[in-house]
C-alpha cells in the first residue's frame, strides 16, 4: 500500500508567498514529497530554489512543457503538480499536465474564462486526472465542524448568509514605492476581467457553498474602483440568490485600511446561526435560537470526528494558514493515494475544492462581471458567459 | 437665563422599553423635567405611571389632543413633547403638538409616508417649532469623535461604507408564546409598508449620513421575508450610492440568531478607516493607512473637546444606551434653551437628529421599498414616492 | 403602601464623578427623590448644585451636622443619606446621621480603620439603621446570574479565583498638569494607610466574596510603589486563602497604561469556570468542563429571574456604570421601603453591599497593609488590627 | 558555504504532539533535514515512524546511546539532536549527545534539578556544543517586536509585570477515561518535584525574562493541588522580584475550565504598556501613556526588521504554534550554520532559548518549590538548591 506521493511545482520561486504555502502545506503531513519543479524563469534561481527544497537537479526544468513530458515518462515521475503561477497562465499549465495524465492542484481563480475551465474539465475526464483548487479558508478545522453542524440540521433551513472579506493591500501598495503583488493583480493582462471578485470574492463564494451546501442561482454585483479610473474593481459587493430560495450578500475590498485578511462568514438558519472569522480562526460561534452563544474551539472532544481529524495539535495551540493549506493537501493526497491503492469509492469523500468548485468559481466571477457591466442586474450563474470577459479584453 | 425645560410624554406606559429610555435620557442631565403626560389608554395605569414619574395628577391626560390644548394654554406649560407611540400614530400626534406650537421629539421612523413627513415640516416651520428624532446609535461619545475625525480629514475622501445591524428578536418571538414587540412591528397596520428597513435599517442610514456627511443619492434594495409569506420584510440588504460618487452597503436582519443589537459601522477612506460596533460602544477603531490600528476610548484626553463634552464619567466606566439617549436630549434641550434665551444662532450647532433627518429617513425607507417592488433596481431618494407605500395598503 | 423615599446627599458637588453616579443611580428607577443636601463647602455652588438637582433651597445645608439634625426633625425628612465625601470623612459623617436614626449609603472604603467601622456597626444597631456601601461592579445584571449559577452548583466546589483590576489614572496624572483625583487619593491625610488596596483592591475582595460566597481567611500582600518614594502603594498583589481551603490571587494597579477600568474576575470550580470583564460588562463567560464555552448576555430569557429583574432594557442595549449603581440603590430602597411597609423579613433578601461588607472590606485593607509591613506574610482577617494603620500615621 | 543541517530525534513517536511540533518546526524553513532517530521503544513503530518522516532505515536506532555513538562517527552524521522525551530523561539523553560533541535542542523543563542542568553546562562547554531549549511562546513574531520596543525604551523603565497561563487539561483528564498526557505529567517519577511550575510556569518565567531583559532575583510561591491529595501542584502562583527593583506576578493552572492554552503577558512601564495573548498571537497591544492603544499586527511594515524577518507570510494570514517552533529552529540552525561557516561572532545574535535559559528555568522551578515548602517565603534564585527536589523524592 502506497503511503506517499511525489509532486512537482510550477511557479513559486522563493520570493512569493504562495509557493511556500503550497510547499509547507504539502510537507505538513508529509504525504507528498517535492520531487520536480520549474520554479522561475531565471535558471540560476530556479536551480537554487529547487535544490534548497530538496529537488534533485536533474528534475529541475526550464519550462513546464518539458517537465510534464519528462515526468510523465519516468517510472518515479510526479503524481501531481502544484500550479502557483499568475492567474492568466493557470489554464495552459494545467492543460499541459492534464494531457500528460498528471493530476493538478491549482491556485485560484482556476482560469480566466468559463470556456477554459470547461475545457480543462473535459481533458481531466479524458485522462482520469483529478484537479484541486486551493480555496484555503474553508479548510480550517472548525469550519469542518460548521459544515457538519449544518449538514446535520443544527441550525435548520438556512435563511440568510453574509460574507465579508476586507483587506488593505491595495491602499498600502498605492502608498508605497515597493514592488508588490498589486502590480500584476490589478493588471487585466494577468488577471483577466476581475480583480477583487476573482482574487478574494471567489473565496467567499466557495466558503458559502462548501459550508451550507447551497447552490448559487444568481448574483447582482456592484463594483467599486480605486483609483476611480482603475481598469479592474477593487471592491465587489454581491447580492446572492440561492437554490433554496434564500438570499445572501457578500463584500470584499482591497482598500479597507486596517484589515490584513479579515474573512468573516455569517450563516443564519431557522434554528440558529454560525459565525466564523479568520481573525480568530480557531473558534466557531454557534448561536442556537434562544440559548447562550457557544464558542467552539478546534480539536476539542465535543467536535465531530471529521473536524478533529484535521487538527494536528492540542486544542489552544494555534494552527494557521499553512495548516489550512495542509488540510487541502492532506485530503487531495488521501484521494490520490486511495485511487492508487484502489480504495477510492466516491470523490466526494475527500473534502477539498474539486475541479467543479474551480469551474463554479470562474462562473461566479464572470456572472458578477456581467451583472456589473449590465447595470447591476441579476445574472443567473448557469447563463453566465465569457461575453463580459471578452469585452474587457477588446 | 433659563436652565431647565418642562416636557410631556405621549405613550410610554411603564410596560415598554422605549418610554423609560426617553424618561431616563431626559433625567440624566436634568435639563428637562417630566411635567405632563398621556401614557396609556388605561386611565388607572395612566395615572399610576404618571404619578410614579412625578407628574402632577392634573397634568395627566386621557388623550393627547386635550394635553396639547391645555398645556399650550398654561403659562408653565410643557416646552416639548416626547412621542413614543406606535409608528402609525407619530404623524397625527406630532401634527397636533406642532400646531399648538409645542416642540416635538419623536421616535423613529418619523412617519409612515414621505407626504406626512413633508407636511409636518411645513407645520413646524409655520409654528417655529423644532423637531428631534431619536436615532440613538450615532450619539455615543466616540461616534462624536468619529464624525470629528472625518470632518477634519483624518481618513481622507470616503471610498466605501459598510453597515450591519443583526438582531434575533423575530426568531425569538416566533419561538415563544409570550406577547412581544413582534406582534405589532410586523403588522402593516401599525408599521406601514416596512418592518426591518423602517425599524433598524433607518438607523444605519442616519449613522452613515451623520458620521460621513455624505448624502445618499440612490439605493438598490433586496428584501428577505420570514416566514416566507410575511407581509413585511425582516431582512433588508441595501446597495447605496452617495453624492461623492462612492458606494456602500447595508444589511439588517431580525432573524440573525445570537445577535441582540449588533450595530457595526465601517467607514473606509483614502487615508484610513474608522470602525465602531455597538457591542463595544466605548471604543473606536481608527486605522490610518500603513500604521498600527488605534483603539480610542470614550472620555480620554486625546479625544476632541466635542466628544469629551458628552461623556459623563471617567474613561472606562461604561455609559450605555440610556446615556446615548441622554445625549440626544442634552443637545435638543440645549437648542431649546438657547432659543428661549436668545442665544441660538444656527440649529446645526446642536448635534441631534433634526426634522430633516427624520424626513430623509422616511425617504430612505420608501426608496428601498420601491426598489424591492420594482425588482431590485436603483431608486433615487429624491424621486422616491409614497407609491410603493400606497400599493402596500391596497 | 409607600412607593418612594426621600434622600439627602453629603458631598458630590457637580465637579465630581461620584456624586452624579449616586444621583443618577437613585433617579434611574425613581424610588428615591433627592430632597436635601450639603454638596460642597462653597455656599454659592452648594445652592447652585442643589437647586439644579431639584432640592428646595431651605433644605440645602451648609454643614452635615445641621442637615442631620434638621432633617431628622421634619415629618417629611430624608429617609437616608448618600455619603460621597473623601474617604477620611466617611466615619464622622456616617456616625452623625446614624445617631439621628437616618439610614446611610456610603462610598467605599467604608472607613479608614476597623475600629471606626465596628463602632458604626454598634451605632447603626442601636438606631435600627441600615447601611449600604457602594461597591459597584458586583451589581451588573450578569453577575447576579454568576452568583446564582455558583449558588446552585453549576461549577461545583470552587478551587481557584483570580481577580485583576488595572487602571492608568496615576500615570496619566503624573504626566499631566491638571488637578486630579490623584491629588488626594495618594495622600495619607485623606486616604489613610492605603491607596490601591483601599481604592480598587477592596472592590475585588467584595466581588469575589459576593459572587462565590467564600469567606476570606487570610491574605499575603505584596505592594508596589510609584514613584518609588510614594507614601502609599499604587500596586497591590494579594494571595488569598479562603474558608473552603482553596486559594486565589488578586492584583490591582493604577500605573497600568492603557487600562481605564478593567475589572476581570475569573472563578474556577471543579465542574466549570465563570469569567467576567468590566470591559464587556453585558456578557458572562461560562465554561462547563469539556463543553463549548457559553457566552451569556444580560436580560436574555435563559437567565435566572433574579438577574433579569435588574435589567431595564432589551438584551443588547448596553446598560452601564450608572445602571449598576442604580441596582444598588434599587435594592437598598426596596429594603427600606419594605421596612417602612412592614414587609421586610430578612435583610439578606436584598442584594446590595451591606454594613458587614463595608466592615469586611476595611478589615481586608488593614490585613493587606499589615502583611506588607511585616514582610509579605500571611495575616488572618480575624486577627487584623489597626496597628499598621496607626504606624502609618505616626 | 553550508546552507543546511542534519538532525536526529530522540522520542517523538507519532502519537505525541511534541515530536511533530519539532519535526514541522524544523521543516518549515528547511534549514535542517531529519536524518536519524530513535523515536520510540517499540521497534516496529520506531521504523515505521522514521521511514514515514524520510529517515533512512539504517539510521533508525533502538537506543539513543547507539545513535549518539554511530552518528558521531559518520562523516554525514547529524549536527544536532532534538530531545522530546519525558522530562526525567532529558538529562541523560542530553548528556550522552553532548559528550559525543553533538549539539542539542531539548524540550522544557531542561532537567529536573539544578545540579543536572549545571553539569550539562560544563559538558557542553567542554565539547563546544550548543544547547537550545524550546520555550515556544516568546518566539511569535510580534513578541520579537515587543522585545525590540522594550530594548529601545518605548515603554521606559519597567515597573510591573503580570503573566497568566490557564489551561484545563487536567480537569478534562480527570473527567475522562482516555489515557492522556496527565498520566505522566502529574507523576513525580517522570516530572520530578513540580507539575504546573515546571510544565507551564517556566514558560512565563522565560517570556518575562526574554521580553523585558529583567533578571529574576527572588520568588514567593503559593501552590494549589487538585485533587487535594495530588503529589504535585496544578496551580502555581508566584510573586516575583526583579533586579531593577520592580516586582511582578505570575499564575498558571491546569484546572481552569475553558482555557486551552491562554498565555497572557502584561508588561507595564513608566512610559507605556505592552500586552500579548496567545489567544490572539498575531497582535501586540501597545499602550503609550495618554495615547490611544495601538494594535500592531505581525509582518506589517511598521514593525522592526527583526520581527518581520521571522514572519513567513503576508500580514493577516495566521502563523501558529508550529511556526513559532520553526522560529526557534530557524535561529538555532542559523547559529550552527554560522558556526560551521565560521561567521558566528556572538551567540547572543541568535534569539532562541539558550542553555543558560534552560538552567535558569530549572532554578526558577526549584526556587518556587522551595518557597512553597518553606511556607510561602521569598527565595532568591541564586540561593535555590535541589534540597526541595531531594525532599520530594524521599
Amino acid at each position: 500500500m502506497e503511503r506517499k506521493l511525489r509532486f512537482g511545482m510550477v511557479g513559486g520561486g522563493n520570493g512569493g508567498n504562495i509557493g511556500n504555502s503550497h510547499r509547507r502545506g504539502a510537507a505538513m503531513d508529509n504525504m507528498a514529497v517535492l520531487s520536480a519543479g520549474c520554479f522561475t524563469r531565471n535558471w540560476e534561481r530556479n536551480v537554487e530554489d529547487g535544490t534548497f527544497w530538496g529537488v534533485p537537479e536533474d528534475r529541475i526544468y526550464s519550462n513546464y512543457q518539458e517537465m510534464a513530458e519528462k515526468e510523465s515518462q519516468r517510472e518515479d515521475g510526479i503524481d501531481f503538480v502544484s500550479i502557483v503561477t499568475p492567474n492568466h497562465t493557470h489554464y495552459s499549465v494545467a492543460k499541459c499536465f492534464l494531457e500528460h495524465g498528471i493530476h493538478v492542484i491549482c491556485e485560484k481563480p482556476f482560469t480566466l474564462s468559463i470556456e477554459q475551465a470547461e475545457e480543462l474539465k473535459r481533458i481531466a475526464a479524458e485522462h482520469d486526472a483529478e484537479v484541486g483548487v486551493t480555496y484555503t479558508y474553508a479548510h480550517y478545522p472548525v469550519l469542518r465542524e460548521c459544515r457538519h453542524l449544518i449538514q446535520t440540521g443544527a441550525i435548520g433551513k438556512i435563511i440568510d448568509v453574509v460574507a465579508l472579506y476586507p483587506q488593505d493591500w491595495l491602499l498600502l501598495s498605492l502608498n508605497s514605492d515597493k514592488e508588490s503583488y498589486a502590480d500584476w493583480i490589478v493588471d487585466p493582462t494577468f488577471s483577466g476581467n476581475s480583480n477583487a471578485t476573482a482574487a478574494t470574492g471567489v473565496h467567499l463564494y466557495y466558503l458559502i457553498h462548501s459550508m451550507t451546501g447551497l447552490n448559487l442561482d444568481a448574483v447582482l454585483a456592484d463594483f467599486g474602483y480605486y483609483p476611480e479610473n482603475a481598469p479592474l474593481e477593487c471592491i465587489s459587493r454581491v447580492l446572492m440568490r440561492f437554490d433554496n430560495g434564500s438570499h445572501g450578500m457578500s463584500w470584499t475590498s482591497s482598500v479597507a485600511s486596517g484589515h490584513d485578511c479579515t474573512v468573516d462568514l455569517k450563516i443564519y438558519g431557522e434554528k440558529g446561526a454560525i459565525e466564523w472569522s479568520h481573525n480568530d480562526p480557531l473558534h466557531l460561534r454557534v448561536a442556537p435560537v434562544g440559548q447562550p452563544v457557544q464558542i467552539m474551539c478546534a480539536n476539542r472532544d465535543y467536535l465531530c470526528e471529521e473536524s478533529r481529524a484535521i487538527s494536528r495539535i492540542a486544542a489552544g495551540h494555534p494552527e494557521g494558514f499553512y495548516e489550512a493549506f495542509a488540510n487541502i493537501y492532506h485530503e487531495f493526497c488521501r484521494h490520490l493515494l486511495d485511487k492508487k491503492n484502489g480504495t477510492c469509492h466516491d470523490s466526494r469523500d475527500y473534502f477539498y475544492p474539486h475541479l467543479q468548485d474551480g469551474i463554479d468559481g470562474v462562473r461566479y466571477v464572470q456572472a458578477c462581471v456581467e451583472s456589473q457591466k449590465r447595470g447591476n442586474v441579476w445574472v443567473c450563474l448557469k447563463d453566465a458567459s465569457d461575453e463580459a470577459s471578452r469585452i474587457a479584453h477588446t
